[in-house]
């Protein structure tokens, strides 16, 4: 079902203070950024060989990401993998008994269609499935 | 200096509980094991697209992962980042006044050449760096 790791998602509290360690130190020269308020985060890409690292700021206080934050601070968020079809594979994870927080595909940043897993059924690690546009 | 994502580290109980959910429902059908003794963790990894999956499982009470899931539960642990050079790598991050947690490259699983950077250095997330053998 999963293809590749699309990106990672990493909890910030300020992009601009959190960049310069990825550009400067790291090396990832390349960056753009999108506001998704659906979400309430501000994203900052970074692409790292086949993948990305997306640099997430929260836009108000009761963004997921600022829930995070003050929960356990900054840091890994969660990993995204892309799939060929998404609707099919929520479909087939909920046949089979696995929590979905979305239970059908929702926009995303770049456009992408997206769905968060429950980590509940995933030993804690929060997972995105994707579908390119 | 980074050139791709080489894996994630994913912080187990049970290899043996965690595995059905990524081979059965996300399909990642391979996998190869290997205990490393001087991490005190058996490790179980799931090639994806250009990278890897690595669930890590702790031998031992004093295991770094043991007291990582005593203190936030299991979940995503590492971004771990392939470099070219990691001596030379590792060279200019502590020059550059980047907090080190091995100043020196070790051995890791699968012999390839591995350092961990603080993460107060970068946001929160606990980044490792590796050079392949």
């Amino acid at each position: 079902m999963i293809q590749k790791i699309d990106h990672i998602g990493i909890a910030v509290k300020k992009i601009t203070e959190a960049l310069p360690f990825y550009q400067q130190q790291l090396g990832v020269k390349e960056v753009h950024f999108e506001e998704v308020a659906d979400q309430q985060v501000r994203i900052a890409f970074l692409p790292v060989g086949d993948s990305e690292l997306e640099l997430l700021e929260p836009t108000s206080k009761n963004s997921p990401i600022a829930k995070f934050i003050e929960k356990q601070g900054e840091g890994i968020h969660h990993i995204a993998f892309e799939v060929k079809n998404l609707k099919d594979s929520l479909k087939s994870l909920e046949k089979n008994g696995i929590q979905l927080i979305d239970k059908c595909p929702r926009t995303g940043a770049q456009n992408k269609q997206i769905a968060f897993l429950h980590p509940k059924s995933s030993s804690g690690a929060l997972i995105e499935l994707l579908q390119l546009p």
